[in-house]
């Protein structure tokens, strides 16, 4: 299959410089510094869209969530090759295929993120939960809707269900205060419920 | 900005060979009948993951929704300079930018879909509610996590809540089954309701 050519319609600018997941000896590694630098930067980012692309926004202004895709430009060429992970770079979680986790690092090194649209001025946006850094190339801008994008009765592997656990822990215990927590309920606002939990839930 | 280089990753299998939303004088086209074609296509596609990036799927069984990626290859290289149209080809809706819309045509012509995970046998995946056609290329899957993916609280514009009845009623008016409607929550699941009915809503 031929190779696909796609143009940045945009940038990321915030005040986060420090990749959370990192390419490090074929696996992931987790900074939990960059996470929790990335903390307050989570809640407002600005995405600048090139001038060419400004009018395509018109419109945006009238939704309250949008999907972010980036690309992952500080992941290098030789990491597209591999194959499974660490999710999140949790040596105590099992190995998974790239296919089957959210890692930054995939064969074609795109995230997609859903954020809350605080504001369109002209060709910037201003966004809140985006979890991207600063300088990243933005790809793709589409409005969220939950006929689309938001299935019902999801279930997820018991892995992940641990994974978002670990990584609420690994930040509540530090000084990071809970609306700048991005893995708090606060900024993703829809939470992650076992199952069997959901069904003994008041 | 330097062009980025997507490789496909696997292909659609199905029986879909018509494309619902064509580029067509500078704006969107809704082919009925392709829609209508697609309606049971909606229910199980198959796809195909290339050989040297099937381990990447170990996992992916465990979770109920994946989010499936994919180029549409069917939408020439010169309508990727629009930058407005008529939501799904409809005249009767307001002209909004491509980034306000769900339209396959647009700058980088990547489009997300979420669906139902029914099974993995190797390199092969089934899924139910995509609505791509045959043989087009897939550049990414991930799994679908709620507390990233569906957010709560959410708004769309006045014309997509229009857009969504309008589509509805289309397909209601054949004499397609509801069971194969793609515009039927049996498939989607998800309503999209307005916010003034969802507060008196029982």
């Amino acid at each position: 299959m031929t190779e696909l050519i796609i143009k940045p319609i945009g940038i990321v600018k915030n005040k986060a410089n420090k990749e959370v997941l990192k390419y490090s000896n074929k696996d992931l590694k987790l900074d939990l510094d960059a996470v929790l630098d990335q903390g307050s930067d989570l809640i407002r980012s600005k995405i600048l869209i090139n001038e060419e692309y400004k009018e395509c926004l018109d419109g945006i202004e009238d939704f309250s969530h949008i999907i972010v895709f980036f690309w992952t430009h500080k992941i290098p060429d030789k990491a597209r090759q591999i194959k499974k992970v660490h999710p999140a770079g949790m040596k105590k979680m099992p190995i998974k295929g790239i296919f089957a986790t959210r890692s930054p690092v995939r064969p074609n090194p795109i995230c997609k993120t859903t954020v809350k649209l605080i504001e369109r001025k002209g060709e910037i946006l201003i966004v809140e939960g985006l979890d991207a850094i600063d300088n990243t190339p933005i790809i793709d801008i589409k409005p969220h809707i939950p006929f689309y994008d938001s299935p019902l009765n999801i279930k997820l592997a018991d892995w992940m269900y641990d994974l978002m656990e670990e990584l609420k822990k690994l930040t509540e215990n530090s000084d990071l205060e809970e609306s700048s927590n991005p893995y708090s309920i606060n900024i993703r606002s829809h939470p992650c419920i076992r199952p069997n939990q959901q069904k003994n839930a008041p």
